[in-house]
């Protein structure tokens, strides 16, 4: 049983050290990703216990990820495993002014994007827990992604659920018209819908300077209780700032902001929904911003997708615990 | 222009290092490769200038290829680049005894399964060139990629090129029976067939304990003037024996027998193809068998799908140059 | 719930790179191990679901070994934490004829060593388990972590599991008349035991040229129903045989030998103890050495101390699966 | 047949990873570079095909050289090989404020320090070409080489072509003065004339607070059409600006300005002067200084002498293309 | 013969690559540290012949240690050997904004903690040198170090060396109650006290926003001849800025401001220790202020606990070398 | 003081990893070495306290050797520091049979190859020593050093230390007959001779099928008190057996034979050199023989060209110390 199910696909993503190009790499780092694997990480670090759903072909790639997701404590039962289709991938390049970092998708025909409705006992894995959460990502996959997805939200609803779902839209899976008119039904079902400046735009059309109009403006079409909405500023590709504000009953609630200096910026996003997830599910929004934006700040200092972090260490950042050397 | 013409799919290849396991891996060497790809810079060592046909997507997985190929000074002038598709990848792992080492493909969707009859310009490619090669791996790949490969052993043959084959069966790309439909009519185009004892018998239903004659048969059977059998002894993972024998015109020919200490046996075969095709154009059926073992031999030494080593070095395998240190 | 319950000292285990000594090193690899746990991972592997129970501390290295255990998918929850004690480690410099591989121990002081009988609800842990394994590394860790065996041992034995103890005496923790003091009672507790030649002489005084008289003797006086005794002949650092032969009920029961090129033998023997409780515990003390045998056969090709294989791989080993490249 | 032509010396660098000083490296990053080199490869990735001319032993480390040379697509054709002399090497240690990096070249006695007048066709070698392009190292290197290099830059005037060439002035290879003696009747023939503020006023005496008033007295006193400058300012290692000016026919044209985070700052003056030449050629003196400024800053962002980006990528920087993950 | 003996406990540091957590770690670099070695190396490097004096085991690890103090140049004749302990080993993560780096400390049973007064000849030692140096971490090992360290002071004393101290406050080993009862009789005997503006608080409940007034406090308090205060400020954990003052009859001296990009900081107020130790006696307070700032700024940018630096780069910085690339 | 004092060059040696070719490499190992002082190291760690003289460049790469020299303990008080000359680096390399491990040299130019007689001063420098110790590759390193090798070698016969030579042939750096008119009388001054088989005939043209008897002629040619001759089978690259004979006084004695796994045998020669003079000079010839065998068997399991092992270790491997994992 777990507080937390999340659902969607796992990458293995390789990536060559040392700010080097793929073209010139010898070897690639590799790590284990995913939207909602990365959410689920975090939310279960933080004491949300998290169960994550998947599909993945029975190969030694396969059982890497399973592996890595174990690891994190975060409850396998409900993987989906198969004897056809592959584990995505993705490779990615880490930058620097005025390169910025780049990825590049070879998820085509992955076991994932292949599930199909009826493969997931929706009902058992959900039994207990007190929210799901989903991103854009999922149902981009593929009709049949979509449509296990949509079954997905029905039942956390049906079955009381808070539903949480993270725009990210992926312009190299669909166009914004598939994903508007693919979401729009999902955000409708949802309680928290998390987004960013942009994809609100490239998405839902929805622009205003005021980011807390953005978020109030999704808020009431799609009836949401909470809209939040990340703001990430770029002055260059190793520092940034970093924050949050959300929409909810009909007032704007912002979060701290954070200086950075940027390790991997992949996975950040994901960070602070599974950090605003336990905050909101804890708390309050507020302490939904604070949880996701301490989560996701760390999460920028550290390699790979996922948060390896403690609980404590999210909260000595909320504390704004120093930059000297701790010992 | 080119001496030697080869045609196939180039993967990137991604092997943990240390003999670790893939579930186990942190990070993965990268080595690029292709059964023909390796023949044509193993022939291209030795001094036959060799030029590789392909299809690769422009993305950097693309390019890492092309700069790969370029760099062994192999021609990649008739490579056909195009928008879609991905690089086909192939992850090893490295065993000792009793654990073989293993392979797990993941080549599904490439750009070159994808590449159909037309695409290549095969007079201007092949003009000038004194052999065209390739492996049952090509026309395995898709029905397309089958049907481009015919055509390019019809356009090799009317241009009077010498046409080799190397049977190369892949188990997990198609059936023995596919592999014998698709295969038998292009090697009874081939100048020179290359094999293994076990391949033999899997497409083709040929065993006989004395390899001779099994070559003989292949020959009287496809009509070649040529055909090379590789035979490998296996007392553990890290030792081997490697030799080779030839049936033309009535005569069966013999290699030197190499005891082998292996450090990367993928490309072995294809080294062999490789050398081969140097040393028969050059010489006679023996040369090809000389020029095939040593560059093979040496082949077993080397990290990756490659022969990184000179014409110098090969011959030197051949005169027996000894195992001590060379300074 | 889980199938196996077990009980020991998990450790960070620090290695330079190619065969380097310590004293040149400038990084280390790093892995986790612990005889008691690797045993409950090769076990859990082959499809009996372990649990492992030590204590741990509350910082970064307890973390890190925790993680590890549950990527392996084995049961965590009976974990003690604490906030005092260390992490044990060990440091291991692996060999070359004639440099044998070395290890060195920093032990002294760990969380492990400090358990104190009643910190493991042991009726809890061992609800449901059919078998329960330790090893005489765990009682030598101190009197306490002897005392807490003693107790877990009489859990098991009053619940019915099958007790499973592995000798494995380590002269730098104790004695051989410490050891035969406080190993004996526990192994009269037991239902199998484990052990090497070298051991049931050093502990038990037990020698015989006749290693099936070994084992009878050591069965006739602890009253075991198993004794399985595993036999290393090694004629390099390199490549060892590898056997074990079982006396149960008055009978001899020989294992198959395995010719081994040798990777990483550390954990080899624990490999050895969780497949035999696999294939013991699923069907016959035969049964119990090949699946031991092959289990501990791939141990020695992977780098670490845990068995990262698959059941398929075990069995393939079992068949004789062969030594070429599996594509 | 090349549009550009460049002639110098390539060498192997070596460098520490991890900003470590070379006195406790334990083994070093190696790469491939040489100012011509770097600047041929620039200007061939941007689509002026580029060949490259330099001397290299018969050796191992000659072969690394020409490997990597034709990876990157550039012609190596008029390369002349050797069996006396060394291959250049030098040393890299990167640094950080307020310890900047440093280079110890040991490139004495190389097989490209000993080319004599002759060695080279030049006529054949530069038949179709557009332009010639080298720098003050080239002849630095020893008398005979600035012989060579006032051999090419004749007859590449006497065919027409476009002449480039970057001051480059090396205080460790030549006293200023000797500098100037040489590079003056040298630079007076160049149609291009590459520098930077210190190079200018080192070798030619030239110091002006106004850069633009600086390449104007060069343009003057050498009768070059276009002389650029490039200016760098250094408020950290890690942090740098860059841009440029060229002064021609009377009018003084400025580049963009670009704010860096510097992964390896070595080659950027190179790429400057590949980028240069490209949009010099196929546009103004204006695309000169965008394409140069942007390979340049590209450069610094990617580690090696060489700037592994494509046109579409150096176009992205021009249009200033972001600094937020792309995916 | 050595001008500055130290005297302290040497540890292995080990830290995962690439800002990874421990946790995430598969591998960890290997540096040897320790405050009065740290110092040694310093002032040795700089010109002042160096003894360093601690405990270590015989086993690899202690070997390894004495190997790298050896490495430096610094004397270790008067080491003592032990057969029991352990060596103390440190674990670091490296962060990033807002993720300070962090330290693990396993120095618990260390052969240096368990060292006892008159196991070290001090008078033998200390013959013929100028000074003595140590910090507040060696006598908090243990009450019999502390009794050690009191030997070691006293005899300096009557030997008529500068005794200096570094009073590095470590709250993982005493409270600032025990250690201000054990450090101020040492410190009172002190020539030289080195110290920050937090421990000065911590230990001796000093606090004033000017630190020259804390600096003269101490100096009143405890009658030192010099105080030094070193001075950071921490916008960033990759940026910081770097000064120091110190009070020394009747006067405040500054030492100047350097700002720094921070690649590894352990070790660096060791530096300045050492850097001041030689400025100091080779002439003038600020001398040991601009000496010990420079070292210490140079120390920030190079991996590891050690200053691997030369004097003249010491003076480089000191002089303002420059933050280009030196060729 | 040192009890050995050794001649000769060091170098810094660059080795890709993984059996890597330099043309594919992307990184280098880096280790120093050198015949004499690979020999100093050796008997240094056996106990025959030790003194290294060479002739170094003041830059980062001749502190870098000293710094390595220094880490052993062997003495550097009389190395010669030159602000002129570069360090000699050798690449390697390693080999996997039928391909053998292979050398490139790029010495020419050191520092060490312009020593002058007179630079060092002989007599300070051998003062109290025991013995002396060089190779053939000293004189052979160029005229001049020819003439530092004479001038060392005559003081030391004058100071009455025993004077060794080991012959070490180096065809690149001089012809057999070359080698024979420079070492002839040095060799007539020694009291120790120690070659391979294949020198003997290379250079003294002395060929026996009875080691015994090349040994014996060669002491009856130059009057040498002993001559010692190692013995290797190369069945493999990996695997050979090593062992060597002495004579001396009229008697042929024969050392231990060993069977190695070879992971570096580069400097194995050496430490058979350093192993025999430390044996010989505190017992017998025997005893010269067992420890440099002894030595020199380990030195093939260890990487780079010194013997990191202690005396202790090598005594076990003389007792037979077994080949199973030390715990």
């Amino acid at each position: 049983m777990a507080a937390l199910v999340t659902f969607g696909e796992a990458l293995i993503r390789l990536s060559p050290p040392g700010f080097q190009r793929l073209e010139q790499a010898s070897s690639l780092d590799l790590h284990v990703g995913g939207a909602e694997l990365n959410a689920a990480v975090t939310a279960h670090r933080l004491g949300l216990s998290a169960r994550y759903i998947t599909r993945l072909p029975r190969n030694p790639l396969g059982h890497l990820i399973a592996h890595r997701v174990q690891g994190q404590g975060v409850d396998t039962a409900h993987i989906v495993w198969t004897d056809t289709g592959r584990v995505g991938l993705y490779f990615v390049e880490f930058g620097a002014s005025p390169r910025a970092s780049s990825v590049v998708y070879d998820r085509r025909g992955s076991a994932m994007a292949e599930i199909r409705p009826g493969e997931v006992d929706w009902e058992s894995a959900m039994r207990g827990a007190r929210a799901f959460h989903t991103t854009g990502i999922t149902p981009a996959l593929s009709p049949s992604a979509a449509s296990a997805t949509a079954e997905a939200v029905q039942t956390a609803k049906a079955l009381g659920l808070v539903v949480s779902i993270d725009l990210n839209y992926r312009a190299r899976l669909w166009s914004p018209e598939e994903a508007r008119r693919v979401m729009a039904p999902l955000v409708a079902q949802a309680d928290l819908l998390l987004t960013t400046e942009e994809d609100a735009e490239r998405v839902f059309g929805i622009r205003d300077p005021d980011l807390g109009r953005v978020a109030e403006r999704l808020a009431k079409e799609f009836g949401s209780k909470v809209v939040a909405v990340t703001i990430r500023e770029t002055p260059s590709v190793w520092r940034n700032t970093w924050s949050a504000l959300a929409y909810t009953q009909g007032e704007v609630v912002r979060g701290p902001v954070f200086d950075l200096e940027i390790v991997d910026r992949v996975g950040a996003g994901d960070a602070f929904a599974g950090g605003f997830l336990y905050g909101f599910l804890q708390g309050t929004v507020g302490d939904g911003l604070r949880y996701g934006l301490a989560a996701s700040a760390l999460k920028h200092t550290i390699p790979g997708d996922l948060l390896w972090a403690t609980k404590d260490e999210v909260e000595q950042v909320l504390r704004g615990g120093g930059l000297r050397i701790v010992r």
